[in-house]
């Protein structure tokens, strides 16, 4: 691999235009879950789509019945074909008033700590991920002329709702994503030091629940003691979702939760992912999980429950004495092993109409759910990636699983037959779907180094 | 009283012109609670000044610490003196996009039953009720060129805000306020036929709770089952705050409540007030109060719990996995008897912090709080309102407690030595503090003549 040399050296040498194209791409205010932001999420593939053609990619704006998928091919010279998948789309920015810069005003900000980070909405899930692998390949194009695999780019635009028409794009576009192995770039590094590769994923159950009583609101010094209160409802509800020990209620919950082994614990207890580590840094000091379980477990390998938002009544300033007629919630389940979404989904159900006093209805929001994900540890690609990792980083890379949910990977092995890779240079502190998001130029550099070098191993 | 005749005639004959007033008055957009409703507070106090001086009333807007009261006195005929009081101020109008018509472009509207209604936030609540007195004492004054009783008018703009500097008005104002008894108008007929005069009303203890942890919003698949969820520990708190029995669950809650004697019991159940007549035109069929309780009890005689409001994390349109730095609630007790709301208040901050995991914090926003109040059933005046009544609506007027709280009556007593006489004209369809608040025409013209007699009866 003569070339790979000039190929790293390239991205040094270029690394202020990269920035300047990521910031290009971080001021387009693609957020995918408002309808207000649909046309932002068409500028934001017809921008990516325009870079890919500039890398020799003849790449499409290819229409799904909800934000479009930017999708393009390239041939490599090694017979090696890697799907790359990635999404242009990005949460919602609310509470506006916590950033400290506008969050599609992209801002080059240097910690405490000196380390340089990128502040954006986006900057690290998932724009800033995506362009590591981009710039990549430009590298490899522009010093040798062509990419060393082939790859294909799916850079879809509704991750952050779901992914709802993706399993259906898989299916019609099937022999246009063939491909030996799936890259994604949208989780984290092990800390700033240490690069991982994701071997499992949490699965996810999203649910959005309504309690509606009285036809109206009513005012509470009148009714109240005789009208059923909807909030009252619903805070029952939620509140019995966890028992004493911190354990979830649901029934069979924990149907096909696997027991993680002995040596595996021994192994993630030498990692020293602890509260000092972990909760310290965002103000906590005590794991909020089941009793009994390292903080470890109950990010990665045991399930969980939170109520994402809730909302009912007057919540404006003052007081107000108001029964309300309705209140909502949005709840979500972590799943792993064998936990079945459907089984989930069905026994939250349940459990809030066991709850559902006469004269109240309940309304659901279903969003896709999905089951949890491992890929095996011996995978020649993962072999040759973390051989790739350890010749940027200088440390083996953590191979690992993911508390977050990345529901295509389960498509791509149901539908494309491919098992993935999962290489993300993020860290813990990005804050990804919070305010004052951000992507440390050092992941991002980095992370363009470590792909090119990926690409060079694969094509050995 | 060879006058009164001649004065209801003239309320009959001017009946327009005295809507046309009370709608001037439902356009100033007297929001008490919001700050940035507080020149149009000013402008709703200066608007009923200028009305009160119209009647030979030499009325001002007194400063307090937060919105002005008016504050006027017009001698009468007899010795007798009145002290009436209302407030000009208003509830918020939120959820807006559920109201037929804008809340401050008063309409009159006729109803399906044929009723004519006047369609705007405070036409019950509290403006159209205070124009029946008003309205009553222009007659009055217009007929025989003076009232048969003097009149001290004090109309505050803080009370949907818990009256929060009225006491200390009361105090500094004693001399000023000096009068036989208190009359108020802002509470309800029983039925759209029969008159009430309410002769007790429940406490209040209304508190804003917030429960913060991480110091950031956080991703809840990288952090959910670790780390604490504030909305998780704030659903827990309120879902424990009623029994399966319906009952409250603060420590000592029940203190001081006492139980209704038999046959006062046996007499409201022969009111009528039932399933069927109060809960089916809301929408509801069961009493959600305490278990072997009649419904009357629930809403008059018993305390209760409700929360008015609740916010955490997410609540716009979709999906986001957060899990939220904060989440707070708006939380509402009724007390009846001898309840204490300082024990009860205190019991509430308990009740919180048993539940409050290590890493979580709470603030609390306390407002005012009020007993329950009982008047006398032998009063003089009482008996001189009821006949008064009986004259205008041709049936008895109920006396009986109401379920709401007007914390000012306790301060009456207490401060001013006043016993108060709380006679009203709204309906329990009048929607007040909800979209679509009205007040019945008939309510409005009725309540005038009631009061014209009231105060002619006060004379003899």
């Amino acid at each position: 691999m003569s070339h790979l040399d000039d190929v790293l050296a390239y991205l040094d040498a270029h690394r202020t235009e990269a920035r300047e194209r990521l910031f290009q791409w971080l001021k387009i205010e693609s957020i995918s879950t408002d309808p207000a932001y649909k046309s932002e999420c068409v500028k934001a593939a017809e921008w990516l789509k325009a870079e890919l053609a500039s890398l020799g990619v003849s790449a499409e704006v290819a229409p799904t019945d909800g934000h479009p998928v930017v999708l393009g091919s390239i041939e490599g010279r090694a017979k090696k074909h890697a799907l790359f998948y990635g999404h242009y789309d990005v949460q919602p920015v609310d509470p506006l008033n916590l950033w400290e810069s506008q969050p599609f005003d992209p801002q080059l900000v240097t910690l405490d700590d000196g380390r340089h980070v990128i502040c954006a909405r986006g900057a690290a899930d998932d724009k800033g991920q995506v362009m590591t692998f981009v710039e990549a390949c430009r590298a490899w194009k522009a010093v040798t002329g062509s990419l060393p695999i082939g790859v294909t780019f799916m850079i879809e635009g509704e991750e952050e709702d779901g992914s709802k028409h993706l399993p259906d794009f898989l299916k019609s576009h099937r022999d246009r994503l063939r491909a030996d192995v799936a890259l994604v770039c949208d989780t984290s590094m092990w800390d700033q030091a240490t690069p991982q590769i994701t071997t499992g994923l949490r699965g996810m159950v999203y649910e959005e629940v309504t309690i509606k009583a009285a036809i109206r609101d009513l005012h509470s010094g009148l009714y109240g003691g005789g009208a059923q209160n909807p909030i009252r409802v619903l805070t029952k509800i939620l509140g019995d979702l966890h028992d004493a020990e911190g354990r979830v209620t649901l029934h069979g919950f924990y149907e096909g939760v696997p027991e993680t082994p002995k040596q595996v614990l021994d192994q993630w207890a030498s990692l020293g992912l602890t509260s000092e580590s972990f909760l310290k840094p965002i103000g906590l000091s005590e794991p909020a999980g089941e009793k009994g379980r390292m903080l470890i477990e109950m990010v990665q390998s045991r399930p969980a429950c939170d109520v994402n938002g809730i909302v009912g009544g007057y919540t404006g300033i003052g007081a107000k004495t108001v029964i309300a007629a309705e209140a909502s919630a949005k709840v979500s389940f972590r799943l792993v092993g064998d936990q079945d979404p459907t089984k989930i989904r069905d026994a939250f159900h349940a459990h809030v109409r066991a709850r559902l006093p006469k004269d109240c209805t309940v309304d659901f929001i279903s969003h896709k759910g999905s089951p949890a994900i491992t890929l095996p540890f011996d995978m020649p690609d993962l072999v040759a990636a973390k051989s790739a990792l350890h010749d940027e980083w200088g440390v083996d890379a953590v191979t690992l699983g993911s508390g977050g949910s990345i529901p295509i990977v389960g498509d791509f092995k149901k539908i494309l037959g491919l098992d993935t890779l999962l290489i993300g240079f993020g860290l813990d502190d990005d804050r990804i779907h919070s305010p004052n998001e951000k992507y440390d130029v050092r992941s991002f550099e980095k992370g363009a180094r470590s792909w090119a070098r990926v690409l060079a191993a694969f094509s050995e």
